[in-house]
């Protein structure tokens, strides 16, 4: 292991960390055990480990979403299927310098790097004085992206890690886009959070002119049960969604969420992430108010 | 953003931050993120992010256990149903100003607060220049307590905040009382442990003069099955209650717990919190020793 | 409570801490907030706090998995069913005096304490200077092991805590060996992962010399559907294993586990902590290949 340059004022002094590690296991323990070894002077901010399992996509959307919040610093993210084989690891610079996010070079960090403004600057992580020994390949968390992490911090120049990348030779993000068909705006669930909340990939722009109820359609048609449609009400709080119904509420990332107040809207309209949801203006639509009960338009029965 | 006041030397190092937010989104680590950079000298420590959503009560007699464990700084709580509407966000000054306790004024402080001897000071979180602009108004967690918390932590005095609220406007908390009903104690369940070791709303006081085995009551009389009565022995640890019976443990806050051995007294007795358990001395019971199964005083099937 | 003595130097400035208290409730909160009380300069590491309730055999695997990997300083376990009993609570100084690991003599410290070169010095800690008074005995992590933590760190001497115990009385570590039998090698799983990967007893060495090719055996011989017979491939990486078969890949600790790429072998295997899988070279097996599914050994139904 490389000792830390001795006259290096330290470059950061916090790692913010994104995993799918989960805590039963000591994996985010033993990470941050080597990053206070090496680094001592670090805090290290756990941003969450709970993203699902090998969920790339889902840890990729987690961290877009507070990586403008993180302070300047590192950020270390692993969702890392791939470990032990041929992916890269990578350490990627941002915002001149006031960030650099490390991790698997799999699209997860994209998003978030493109919210930063850019890749300036990436290395591979090849260079074994920066590693530690391990005896198997498969904890790369600890092994490869930690000691990076603590290595850039205590000022390790990116250059020192491995050779240079071309930014755009990296893994791209995928980021889902709404789409207009005839009236309908046809929208996914990026995200549903703890509270049952489904955050839609649309936001108050991509409504503009609309009236402030909005017929929701969700379910497959091709289901045997047929889709579900509800009238959904414009709030700018769960609280003030009126009647019991479902909202569609600015949520805090200034994305639109179909919610209930004090429920989960995720469990009502069985949403989960990356399925369907599809929007029309009310105004063209025959329900003249949010039915007591889902009106499902499948085959009769 | 307001700056820092130069000026200010630090007034606290550590905030001690209690939600219902969960781990497996990124709240909590985007509230954390917020205070180390606005704060950058602050520890935080997490009591617990797990009080069930939306449950102030559970959240408020969480962190009224913990206030007397708390280091002097920010306490951070919040559980939040009404975000976004005109429920007023708080800072409470107690204990000569040795601690500040931050979040809603729903009553879910108001229990620590009494423990800490009365709010002496109290503000409502209004002005701008200390919250962060935001899309929404969801996540106040993030844009109102967080940068509180942070600025009280500077040294930023609790009159800049917003407008001084008379103490004794706010939401005061509810503590459920035990009551005597000829012999009997009726008690409730305050808290279940991981354990599931069943807190009541009952400390070794209110058993002055019991005989160390207790008849238990619980059940609603109402249910098919009408209550289970048991019987329970005062024990000093979970590992001194005799013959794997139930235990009546005084536990670490002062309290007395419906208790087993290495298994859940909760699931054995299908208690939750706000459940009641009726209390009384043994002389007066019929019951010779503890069942080896439990007696169900129900209608005759 | 006792003063820190004001001309210590600090002695240690981290405590890694593993613990079965989940953080459902606010145990982990409380313990860390006695620390920082007593030791404001000390860094805490969160190792794990799942480990299953009362499990004194897992934690002690958990912690042995990590030891060598955590900073110099106190290391701090506590899974504890026998709390408030006459069980000893204890500090073991390891590695020249470099860790002092806290917690219950019941074993759970043991193995790492092996790990780490063995006791040099242990004491029980009984001096009630060095405890928090407590209104019962059942959380002897706030009342007892944190604050012997913090001293530690604080630079008094184990002395101090409590008289000297000989480490040769203290309640050894039991991990299970593997033994031979005939061709076959008996196993166990030590450990199951958030992934569904099942830790062995057994390393590659024991397994010099024999094919890639591993025939498994797992359940029980005597269960209605008898013993499931597999195939598993040595691999270096999850990712590695080829045609979605099972995999024996050399994890991270240096051991053999018996993997799925991206799925739970756990789960497919019915495996968890404890259970027993019989490994084989499979030049000695008829079976030619990985069945597609797997081949079930129990009585003809």
């Amino acid at each position: 292991m490389a000792e830390t340059p001795p006259s290096a004022a330290y470059r950061f002094d916090t790692v913010s960390f994104l995993t799918d590690y989960g805590t039963a296991d000591e994996f985010v323990g033993v990470v941050k055990a080597v990053i206070r070894d090496l680094a001592p002077h670090v805090g290290v901010i756990d941003l969450t480990h709970e993203v699902p399992p090998f969920d790339v996509r889902a840890g990729s959307l987690t961290l877009a979403r507070c990586i403008g919040y993180v302070p300047s610093g590192v950020v270390l993210a692993v969702v890392d299927p791939a470990v032990g084989t041929d992916r890269r690891a990578v350490a990627v610079e941002v915002a001149g310098g006031a960030g650099v996010l490390i991790g698997p070079d799999n699209g997860l960090l994209a998003p978030a790097v493109a919210m930063a403004g850019g890749a300036e600057r990436a290395v591979e992580l090849t260079n074994p004085d920066y590693r530690l020994d391990a005896a198997g390949a498969t904890f790369a968390g600890r092994d490869v992206f930690a000691p990076a992490a603590a290595h850039v911090c205590n000022g390790v120049d990116l250059g020192e890690l491995g050779p240079e990348l071309d930014p755009a030779a990296m893994i791209p993000g995928t980021v889902p886009l709404p789409r207009a068909e005839g009236d309908d705006l046809v929208t996914e669930v990026l995200w549903v959070d703890r509270f049952g909340n489904c955050q839609l990939n649309v936001g108050p722009d991509d409504l503009a002119g609309w009236d402030p109820r909005v017929r929701l359609r969700v379910g497959n048609p091709g289901d045997p049960s047929g889709p579900t449609v509800r009238t959904a009400v414009r709030a700018e709080s769960f609280a003030g969604i009126p009647g019991g119904g479902l909202g569609l509420v600015l949520d805090s990332y200034g994305m639109l969420a179909v919610c209930l107040d004090q429920r989960s809207a995720a469990e009502e309209l069985a949403l989960g992430p990356g399925d369907q949801v599809v929007l029309a203006p009310l105004g063209d639509d025959p329900l003249p108010d949010p039915p007591a009960t889902p009106v499902r338009l499948g085959p009769t029965r």
